[in-house]
This record gives structure tokens, sequence and C-alpha cells, in this order.
């Protein structure tokens, strides 16, 4: 076990109306609100309607039309807003993408130069404003964390960020809220949730007992109330405990005492850059495949640790390797059961930008740390057998 | 599910040496110290030499002696130092007693009334010292929430009380500062750990399923890392596990979502406050009583799930009843197996104040709101039980 610090300083407001609490919450840090958001769904299903009662004694500027991707032109004028007009408090009311695009700009308020450079060399994030959030939608767990991942379409370059000072100081978690989410997007978020939990679980640090069984109770969360929530959008329970697990798998809770970097993400992130497509139905396309390549002698006790406590494959009268296959065969079940489409072929993606973005994702990742090390080539295997 | 607010803001340095940052962690509240301990044994492993060395170039004021139940008169003590010297933040090197008593000493310096008051009626809280505490026993918890216990000897009580206040800024977690634990502490103080869970986990709300695997994930903790910390007390990983399980299970993380009081720790604050015994030890002899007295076909349920998640009893063939009590029964073998004497006769203690202990122990606590609610003379054939 590595050391480590944790600290989970976001005050999370969970549950039914919790919303209620906002001018309370907000006057903490001023009267000057920037509200950000993105394609307009909360106008459909009423949230931003209820902010803005909520609101009525507040100065609201806003920021509409953040993007799944988000970008680094929106953050640039995000931070133009609020430089422009005293902004003291940030209120972002959706996704991960409109969380992390806050993030940002909250950092680039106090910024001079171009606001990238925050992305790509967290240092000079130095001062912020302060930022809540109301999240509608289960997936990132941008809500409760210090990061943030921005995308430049010039550069065909999507990067994250980690600073302390870009947490959210308050977080309203109400699963009502993602009553209206999508079935796609449900899904895709979570897979979302257990990539994030996938990447801390597969890791070579020993010893580390508690955040391994916390990794396979949140697994074990959005198995079981993922495809509930496909075929009952409103069941609370169901949102609920996705929500809440949204939250914990990315607190760092599930990362304490390891070491190393993540995987999946790396590739992930290449495929969304080029091709701008949703983070986690990218995660669910590549997670089983990266799964089948570094399944070897080295790994397969993790693997078989996976299979039985997470899929609860009975390992009677099998050997190690078909035990952990069978777990990595019921991932790739499970995601497409969930109606993600299993191969980059179905979202329009061929090989001709393959081994350009193997060489962009190796260049970008951090692949010699990883739970197993990947050169530029095993990179541009694992997305051939994506296809 | 009900609506919580969470929230984990002390910032935890885990691992080998990290009171290495203590000087850069104490500069950041002021030069005053109080530095809060307890019988002396940080002056036998070399804690107490290790601190003053770093902590040279600060002002530093004692108070030793904090009693293992921690007393309102030593409460007092320390508050008129912090008054006298005007200490800028208190330092407490030791386990659950010294952290609590410091609690209350760090708001009882801004408060001119009897600290007690503090003890019974929290909402008179209102400012405190920061808090920085060096953890040398993994059980209590109270190095990362906002809880304390005070014992009041003159009354015969021991009281919790809660504030966000009192909550540590910060606390550092060196596992190797438990390989001096004598056994019976480290097995009274995993007790305690378990006991936590236990309360949290038994629980009517329904559809809290990530607080609940994560309970069981601590108990599975203590259940598999306190015996071998018993046999080998410098085990790293052990120490390392028992001593994070004490934070998880009382940072709030495992009772998000749920209401009601708890029920063990109630009846054992009046044997701790008539006996003065070790809170661990208390606990360990009536949790397995109070779980056969509440076991029913209302509650069977519950204690089945508990059996076969935690204690891994095979349901095969068995009714739920049988499961139940072979989960009951596997919680009292594991306590025995520890090392606890596990009757109250085997600590002095006979059934001559047992009627007035059940009167206390009900008169002060919440047993219409605990999981299964109890009456005076259910608290009273539990102790008899206990015997």
């Amino acid at each position: 076990m590595e050391n480590y610090i944790f600290q989970a300083p976001t005050k999370v407001y969970f549950g039914k109306d919790q919303i209620k609490n906002l001018p309370d919450i907000l006057s903490n840090f001023g009267k000057n609100v920037l509200l950000t958001y993105g394609g307009g769904s909360i106008k459909k299903n009423g949230i931003y309607d209820r902010v803005q009662e909520l609101l009525k004694d507040f100065n609201v500027f806003e920021l509409p039309g953040i993007e799944p991707n988000p970008r680094i032109k929106t953050v640039e004028k995000g931070a133009e807003i609020c430089k422009a007009n005293n902004i003291d408090v940030i209120l972002a009311v959706g996704g991960g993408s409109t969380i992390d695009c806050s993030k940002v700009i909250s950092a680039a308020t106090y910024y001079d130069g171009n606001p990238w450079d925050l992305v790509i060399d967290s240092s000079k994030i130095t001062k912020t404003l302060p930022l809540v959030t109301i999240l509608t939608l289960a997936a990132t767990g941008s809500e409760m964390n210090s990061s943030a991942v921005i995308s430049n379409t010039e550069k065909n370059e999507k990067i994250g960020t980690h600073s302390p000072l870009i947490t959210p100081k308050v977080s309203i978690l109400d699963p009502e809220y993602t009553y209206t989410v999508p079935a796609y997007q449900t899904a895709a978020g979570s897979i979302d949730i257990m990539s994030h939990v996938i990447e801390n679980y597969f890791n070579s640090t020993e010893g580390t007992y508690i955040p391994d069984r916390f990794a396979e109770s949140l697994l074990k969360t959005v198995i079981k109330y993922c495809p509930v929530a496909l075929i009952e959008p409103t069941n609370y329970e169901a949102r609920a405990n996705l929500m809440w697990a949204s939250s914990m798998a990315l607190s760092g809770i599930i990362g304490t005492g390891k070491k190393g970097s993540w995987t999946c993400h790396s590739i992930e992130h290449v495929l969304s850059a080029f091709y701008d497509i949703t983070h986690g139905i990218g995660l669910a396309i590549i997670t089983p495949r990266w799964m089948r390549h570094i399944l070897s002698e080295q790994t397969v006790n993790k693997f078989v640790e996976y299979a039985i406590n997470v899929w609860n494959v009975d390992p009677i009268n099998k050997d190690n390797m078909e035990i952990a296959k069978e777990g990595i065969q019921a991932t790739e079940d499970f995601f497409n059961s969930c109606g993600i489409p299993m191969n980059l072929g179905k979202l329009g993606i061929d090989d001709s930008l393959l081994d350009k973005m193997a060489h962009c994702a190796y260049e970008q990742g951090h692949f010699d740390d990883t739970y197993v090390k990947l050169t530029e080539e095993d990179i541009a295997q694992i997305l051939r057998d994506s296809l």
C-alpha cells in the first residue's frame, strides 16, 4: 500500500428537492452568479425554471451550450463573462461536461494567459472562483472531485487537469433530476462509472483490501441498478444508487493507497478527440478488448478475483484462465445488454486513423505506469480488436 | 433512502512517516500549540520525542493524562490552558479518548459556561480552535468525524456530542504507530470498528445498497486483519487496513441515506459510565446478546444477508432462522477468538446495578428510534444475558 492523502471536501446535498437550499448555499459566496449548462435539456425538464425562480434575488449571467466534450473555446468564453461581470460563484447545472468546463472557467477567470495552459499544466491553477453544481447525469464523478477533462479540437487533444482548487464547494445531487436522461445516456453514464472503478481496481499495488472491496461494491451497484433504470427511468432507488455510485467512484475513496496511471480512459480520450463520440460508449467498447489483451498468467489472479467477486462466476471445476475469461465475457455481455453498440464500426469509425490515434494515445497517456504496460502497438491492437 | 448531507473535510495524511508534514500542517494555524495525550505510551514508543523535535520552532503547551473514558474535568483543564496561553491549534496524539477530549476542549475554549453544557447541547458549540490529530489506535473513527464522547463521573453519564465545528482539520494516520498497541487493545479497537459498522448496517431504511455493501467490506476487513495484527503486531498491511477501516467506519460514508439511532453504543455507554470498562470490550459482550434478543421473523432477512455476505455462511439446505443464528454465532465466536472476555462477570460486573443501568441507558438513549425498538425491560434482559 502506498502513502496517500485523502479529503472529500465537497459538501453534498443528496436527495429529493435538495435544490431548495440553493439560495442559502450561493449566498455564502456572493450575488453575481454565472449559470452554466449544456444543450438545453434543463429547459425541458423544468430545472432551469426552478433555478431561475430560486435565484430571483441574485444577478444571474448565463453560459449555455457547453458541449458534450467541452471545448477550450467555451472555457475562454465563460472566463470572459466572469471577468467582465465580477462573478462571485459559478453554478454548473448538468453532467460532467458542464461541470468540467465550469471548473476550468473558475481557474481561467484568474489567469491572464491562454486557458489551455491550465489544462496541460495544472500548476498554473493558483486561484479559482467557488463552484456549486447541480448534477443531472450520473457518470463522471466530477461533482465531487478535483479533475476536469477539456478538448482542444484544433489539436485533436482531450486532456485531463487536476487541482484541489477546482473541486466543487457544494454539489446538489437529486436523483429525480436524472429521470429524464434517455436510456442510451443512462447506459453510457453507468459504464463511465464502472470504468472509473475498473481503472482503479486493476492495479498492481498490494494490500489495498478496503478500496478493492469498495470497488466491487460499486461495480455490483451499477450491475444491479443500471438495468432497472433502463426499464423504469423513474425508479428512485435505482437512480439514487447510480448517482451516488458516480460520486463515490471518483471521489478518491477507491483509489486510496494505489499508484499508477489509467489505461482505457487514455485510449478513449483520443477516440473522443478524433470522432467526438460519447465517452462512456468509447469506454464500453475498449474495456473488454483491453481486458482480453492483458490477460496472462501474470494477471489472471486479479481477473479471477474480479470474476468471482463482481460477476459471481462459479469457480467450481474451472481453471483460473476459464474463470477469468468468464468474468471478461460477463463484462462485455453486460455492456451489450445495456444497449451499447459494442464495435467502433457501429459508430462509423474505421481503421483509417487507427495508427494515428494509437500514436496520440501513447504520447498523451502514461502507459509505462499502467496496470500492464502497453506499447503503441498494443494500443493499436486494442483499437483494431474494437473495430 | 433518506435525504442526506455528506462531507469528509478532514485532510488525512495516511502512511509511513507522514508525521514529517507536521510543521507545515501546524504552521497554517499558528505558533502556540496545545499538545494533548493520554497515559504516556507515546513517550515509550518514541512518538512524543519525534513530535517535540518537529515542533522545536513552536510554543508547545501540554495536557497529558487524558483518561480512556475522557472526563469533563479534563476538558475544563484543557480549555483553561488554551485560554491562558492564546493557543492557536490543538494537536491531539492518541486514540479516540484523547481526540474526543480535545474536540470538546477546542469548543470549550470559546465557551464561558460549564463545558458539560456543550456535551448535552451541541447547539452551544459555536466556535472552536482548529484540531490536528496523530492517531495511535484504530478504533473510534474520531480522527475523521464530528463526534465526541465525554464522561461525567459525578453523574454516571457518558454522552456523545456532535458538531461539524469539532471535526479535525487534519489527521495523520501512520499504521506503524499502532505496532505497539497491545493485543487486548487491538482487539477492543477492532470490535469498536465493527460495532460502528453494525450499528449502521442493522437499519430499517430501504434501498441503501451502497452503504450496505461498503459496510460488509469494512466488516470483512476487520475479520481478515484483526487476527493477523494480533499474531503479528508489526504487519503493516494488517495495521494499515485496520486503521483505514476505523476512519471509514465512522466518517459518515456507511450511514448515507439511513435514519435512526444506535442501540449497542447506548447500552455500552452506561456500562462504561458505571464501571469505567474499555468501550470495545463492552460492545463485544453486548452485541451478540442484542442480536439474539431482536432476531425474529421481522428481522431475519437482514440477519441472513449479514450471515452470508459477511461471514460466508453457506445457506444450502438451511432455513433462514438457522442461517441468521449461524451469523450471530460467528460474530460471538470471532470476538471470543480475539481474546475478548465475553461475559460481564469476567470484568467483575454483577447484577447489582443492572436495573439502574438499564434505566439510565433507556433515559439517555433513543430506543424508540433504533432498528428494533427496545423497552427498559429489553435492555435489562440484554444486560442480564451478558452477565
